[in-house]
């Protein structure tokens, strides 16, 4: 049965993957499974027919028969527990593995949201540029705990798994910054995501909705 | 094997069981297994020895012979998939409990992490008043969300399960704050969660390690 996600239908990122529909794009790309994807206007996401699905009015869900799931990081560990290539077969590897999974999205994107809340929520503040850089600052506190551990290593703990395809994305969510520069195995540890043949072809995936979208508006 | 965990030797909310090794003693309690604690100092989280078992210089780590985790999410995960009791047995509902877990840990807590950060790094802030209501604000929209589709269910999806064990414990973490008391069927779920004998244990072994140090303290 092939599942359904949902997506932003106006990439608020302009098509540069950071919404979290692509992290489960691109574990279905992992494990060679075919989607479908439906777009949600801003406008739909806190209403009935979207809530009913996802509570908290945010993308993605997956729907596959019967089964409604939210939380891209649930999405994930759903898709990586049916399909290879995503979480090792040993028992102990595994278990690290869904740690980096937990790691990346209640340690780490947490500062990062607090960074991207206070540049769309309190801009507009007296103090937006005295706290900025505090924010900042606990951003490059985890980075640097993350970079020790990851260290000369290609991927977190051993071969690539859903814990690395979900931080590598965390990470990305810096793109429109300078920080991660600071932390060179870091650049190159999201590069060797990006730089893999499932990455590409959900990116390709989300950025073809964005310009399909754009051109529809200039058309 | 009976697992080691770590808590912090002085409990910083005194006893109230916020930290996040209430979950993994909560979890190991709900599955009937016997553990044993390393208390760690605040100095001593950043140094090597606990970061080498925990990379972000935090509590709890989870040690059974050669597996080492850490993650509250992932370790409650782990004593989940290997005891009865914390997660359905039906695949489907198996699924939407862990999508549970990741909504606590990644949608609900960081917005209350947020909360606690402005409280204990901004407190000294001209700007702390007027920013304070803003992110309270955030997580009102959370809770009215979490509310609405809790409802009058007893636990988020059927049984009780570690998704249930983990939006209690990020919810308690409001303790200190009258912002739950505007969400009755939100207060009268923790409420539950609190009243089950598994808690109870947990909580008892947490605060008997702050009492033995405050013991300690006066003595």
């Amino acid at each position: 049965m092939i599942p359904t996600i949902t997506a932003f239908e106006q990439s608020p990122d302009r098509g540069q993957g950071l919404a979290r529909d692509m992290s489960v794009r691109w574990a279905l790309e992992e494990a060679g499974q075919p989607y479908e994807v439906r777009l949600v206007s801003f406008s739909a996401l806190k209403q009935g027919a979207h809530c009913a699905l996802q509570p908290f009015g945010q993308i993605p869900t997956y729907e596959e028969g019967d089964l409604v799931l939210f939380e891209s990081g649930a999405i994930v560990f759903h898709i990586a527990e049916r399909h290879a290539g995503l979480l090792p077969r040993d028992a102990n590897a595994r278990a690290r593995a869904i740690t980096w999974m937990f790691a990346a999205l209640s340690t780490v994107e947490p500062v990062i949201i607090q960074r991207e809340d206070s540049l769309y929520l309190e801009r507009d503040r007296s103090w937006h540029e005295e706290r900025l850089p505090m924010v900042e600052d606990r951003i490059r506190n985890r980075l640097a705990e993350l970079g020790n551990r990851l260290g000369d290593q290609e991927w977190l703990d051993g071969a690539f798994s859903a814990g690395d395809l979900l931080m590598v994305q965390v990470l990305r969510r810096l793109s429109g910054s300078d920080i991660l520069n600071d932390y060179p195995n870091l650049v190159t540890y999201v590069a060797r995501g990006e730089a893999r043949s499932a990455f590409k072809r959900a990116f390709a995936a989300q950025l073809a909705v964005f310009t399909a979208n754009a051109t529809e508006r200039q058309g």
